[in-house]
């Protein structure tokens, strides 16, 4: 059987996008729902799945039910994790077939518009993967406070540990200490360890552009943790460069402030990103197909 | 009413000690019971202090009646935290009058035989207290993972993250990788990071001892994570010093090991610890009644 439309989603915890190709790699449609974590909740990713692609049928004036002829790749933030893999393979997709992968996976692809290659990503959290001679290897994204490392909950949490020695008159109190204290509109060391007591990674994401803006301006405190983070991530680099990746291409909401950081020699290194990650889930189902 | 017996009660999430002095500082008895840290059990840390002073009167061979002639002090972890406080302040003790405090104000006052002076403790978290000119100024001890650097938790957490770098290969695989990975009983990053997911303190803790080992066999990741730890040390004792303390003596079950660590001229800085928790805790009472 010639299979005829390949369906490319992107989950993540905000949006969902969908990418319709044909056999030929025309684009035929596209949708945009809501979120697509499996991790947070289950049954929302499957009905912001299902959204998608309707959306994306409709916008290529398909009949819904052209939904059973589709040949679709899933990448899902979470799904390296056992139980929710499991949970998403036991979804009643009515789809022909259907192919779980990873975010970070289609992200890989869609930057190297379908070929293979290396990414990092910056944005709350950091992590990167290389996808090298039909082989993904992945580096970092092991969680806050274990790792993570140069992430915005990463560049927030030590924004916040500093300033709890300076409070403690530990270390210089500079520019970064009165900001991080008015962000949380208190300048005692009790009420800043209670509010952040319970805080998310996103909570301490949150304090990480203070980070960033005082690092461009030299703040000598904002800079150290970020000449820490810059460190790390151009070891992560190295390490995809060890790996064999040829093009490598750096994501996510730090990505551009690090690339201000970054040496002459690491910028070269960079490739920019080429298409989208349902770009990238549609060349990953592709390829399956091709291998079949 | 001239005051007879003071009672100085030393409560740990552990256990709960008590110390019974006359007017004229002849010690009278003493007491031993379960755990007292009002912030894990309320009942229990209540009832703890009941059984500790009957245990205190009867080895003084006084009567249980004699529980309501007692000017007591309760050293308490928890306390400085308003909820644990009002917990405490509330409950229905029988003693003729009731002193809340920190168990680092007791420990303090008992390291230097009830005078002022300064402490740091390392133990599963960290933290210091200055008891100078009638003050008290604390440092530190904000929980892990923002604050409590050099405590066992915080070490066991840097071996726990350099141990993931390693396995990404972004550190070298040192001695500490090996013996971190055998005491997890896996070599596995993505298992490493499913049990440490809700690590408390103590489960972090328990990897300090590797640390703390290495660092003595000079392997060099255990080393550098312990440098860290001594830097922050060495700047709380010149803070401490900075805020007057005369005497600086050093408490927890790591005390001993940083001691190894430090250049002679902090070791000089620190004195031993002259006398008990509960000790000073007597020596609070003692000092509140001298100055009715």
């Amino acid at each position: 059987m010639k299979r005829k439309f390949f369906l490319g989603i992107d989950g993540g915890g905000t949006k969902c996008k969908a990418r319709l190709e044909s056999f030929d790699g025309e684009l035929l449609g596209e949708g945009l729902s809501g979120p697509c974590n499996p991790a947070q909740s289950a049954d929302t990713a499957l009905s912001s799945i299902i959204d998608v692609t309707n959306q994306a049928l409709t916008s290529a004036n398909l009949p819904l039910p052209t939904i059973s002829e589709l040949d679709v790749c899933l990448g899902l933030a979470g799904v390296n994790i056992p139980v929710y893999r499991n949970l998403v393979e036991n979804w009643p997709l009515p789809f022909l077939s259907t192919h779980i992968t990873t975010d970070l996976h289609i992200a890989c692809m869609g930057a190297h518009a379908g070929k293979e290659g290396a990414i990092i990503i910056s944005g709350t959290g950091s992590s990167a993967l290389a996808n090298v001679n039909g082989e993904l290897s992945s580096i970092g994204g092991h969680g806050f406070p274990l790792g993570d490392k140069a992430g915005g909950a990463w560049l927030g949490w030590r924004a916040l540990s500093y300033t709890l020695e300076a409070l403690d008159a530990l270390q210089p109190k500079t520019p970064l200490v009165d900001l991080v204290c008015e962000a949380l509109n208190t300048n005692s060391a009790q009420e800043i360890v209670g509010q952040a007591l319970h805080y998310t990674s996103n909570e301490y994401g949150k304090l990480a552009p203070i980070v960033v803006q005082l690092a461009k301006e030299k703040e000598p405190a904002a800079v150290s943790i970020v000449e820490e983070g810059k460190h790390y991530l151009m070891s992560v680099i190295s390490r995809l460069d060890t790996l064999g990746a040829k093009r490598i291409s750096m994501i996510g909401g730090l990505a551009s402030h690090w690339c201000e950081w970054f040496p002459e020699a690491t910028l070269q290194r960079l490739s920019p990103v080429m298409c989208s990650p349902e770009y990238g889930a549609v060349a990953v189902v592709k390829q399956i197909m091709k291998d079949l």
